[in-house]
């Protein structure tokens, strides 16, 4: 159970309900996710957070399957249930195939698994590896 | 400094030596880098990680790249500095450009703070979200 | 459900009891949160953290219900369940409106994509932000 | 060293110059920090962060050094180097003192601390701390 | 619910039947738990996990509890419900009592207290506790 | 650079330097690390994190050696560099060897892939290990 209540698509004051309509139009679906009828409690956040969502997931130089994937790995990573749930969803509907989850997670826990030992050993970046900026 | 000394090419035991032969040439290089020198000081574990890396990020469903960025998601998720720069300069030299990058770290970090927003105000999983298996 | 049974408040031994008896006094109520009666099970660590809750949580140099706010903010970065329920309980009664819920939650959401950011490019610390000790 | 060049207020491209304008004009300084020197690489980065941050800590329900404290103590959690020396410095600038700091400190370990014993004991949420929304 | 069907044992294709009589026969057992029915789906990462599961938990330089314990503190410092579960159950069939859990829980909660004070005040390692490698 | 002054043993006010007293005499030693010199800029926090340090990490249930890799896995999880050196110089003191650590570090990278694992997938946690309280 959230922290705060959900505002419904039909009692949305308009502000919160532009912003539905947006997100709607944006995905072709005709219902909202909890995600923004919780932040709806927050008209200025929600219409922010959309905005962001908006820049950062639309077409550019990664593919947006691919932005998709590593959002999906960065939750994961956190242990965020409603984001391993949400984003797995998106991502299967862009496209992600069962072998390609399964590999994203092996990718994921190993990834994790190097992450502590070279945080464990506290291992000295390789000079190769500094950029020449 | 490591917490364990480096055991560096020259100076390898056979069966280190081994496994520092197989990185070099899987990699087409002529140096190891830290990770495994540090590593080494096991060579149980040095040859399980080198077979898991090996395994995990050979082709498969997912493009050598991809799998790459997804360890940098990992990684400045974590925080792990070595990680973060060492997986960087692999994904440079798999065709990472300068665009992908930002790109990468854009959405990495949108997806750290939509997290947070999902775990603080713990919103439950909408059921269109949860998987018919 | 928890990994140890619950100790109610009926059944306690006079160690825990007393325990028990500070912290509804302390917070003029007439229950214990599960909490404490999870930690019951081991009495020094029961006394220890409700001895430090107490000390850190008093009135000092910050107001009461900033402490709480700061509690939520680890919380919900942590992706702590019962801490973001309980804590967030707790600034509510001590005065947190939902305006104010949703600016705590917005400056922690914003918080958790910067430091990925600044870890993530692996940012050099401004000299001028570097403390002059 | 970070994992890209910093773009210095000298050599700015216009939409980048616009940015650090605002930042300096905003802040009352002459100098802009390397965290937005970094994402300059990216300019529609940088200008969504920008708007993001002064969005987010702009006056409002609650006060901008709560704001600030509130940001340092998801650095702190985080473990994020350059996030807690420049937000600690933010907070100084608005009015944290040594005491102040302090207690924040102390209430961030504290609440990392019962955080992970919350976890690891798997504690139910108490019935009295669920939202009646 | 997980996110993909699990391999239930009677079910299971020959190469996984293979891994799941081993888990079953190492462990004395005649069930197998849910996270190699979920690995299952992805063959080759059931036979790895499995195989660095059984290399890394096997009888070393520590006590097969103490890695059973150890591997319980970073469940709980990562929140990760199912493997608090998982192995706060493994520990204590192999001899775990009440009283060792709740020292054991005791040094993770504060283990996880005194690392974000000596995060967020950036303490600077003693020269003394650098190695001599 | 720590964010606050460190106060050395010699300029100790009485209450510092009482703990100062406390911490070199328990462990037999001369000296008082950085840590504690840091925290002694609010002598009511040195003083009960140090009462807490003595309570947890005084012999008990488990062997103090065990405790002391506990604090490790933690660290090494959480990527503190301060704690990782100085718990793991500790550990050494106690009598761990290089074995020992290499086996630690591989049970802590282990269980930070296989806690992913289980948290992307969502994985239910098995009705046999829940607990019977």
């Amino acid at each position: 159970m959230a922290l705060v209540r959900m505002i419904e698509v039909a009692e949305a004051p308009p502000e919160v309900r532009a912003v539905y309509d947006d997100i709607m139009k944006t995905r072709g679906t005709d219902w909202v996710n909890n995600f923004w009828k919780v932040l709806a409690n927050d008209p200025a956040t929600l219409r922010r957070l959309w905005e962001n969502v908006k820049q950062v997931m639309a077409p550019g130089a990664l593919d947006p399957l691919v932005k998709e994937m590593i959002y999906v790995a960065v939750s994961a990573t956190n242990g965020c249930e409603y984001c391993s749930h949400s984003h797995t969803a998106s991502a299967r509907a862009k496209g992600m195939n069962e072998a390609m989850f399964a590999e994203l997670m092996a990718v994921v826990g190993l990834a994790n698994e190097t992450n502590r030992l070279a945080n464990g050993y506290r291992i000295e970046v390789d000079a190769a590896f500094l950029p020449k900026v």
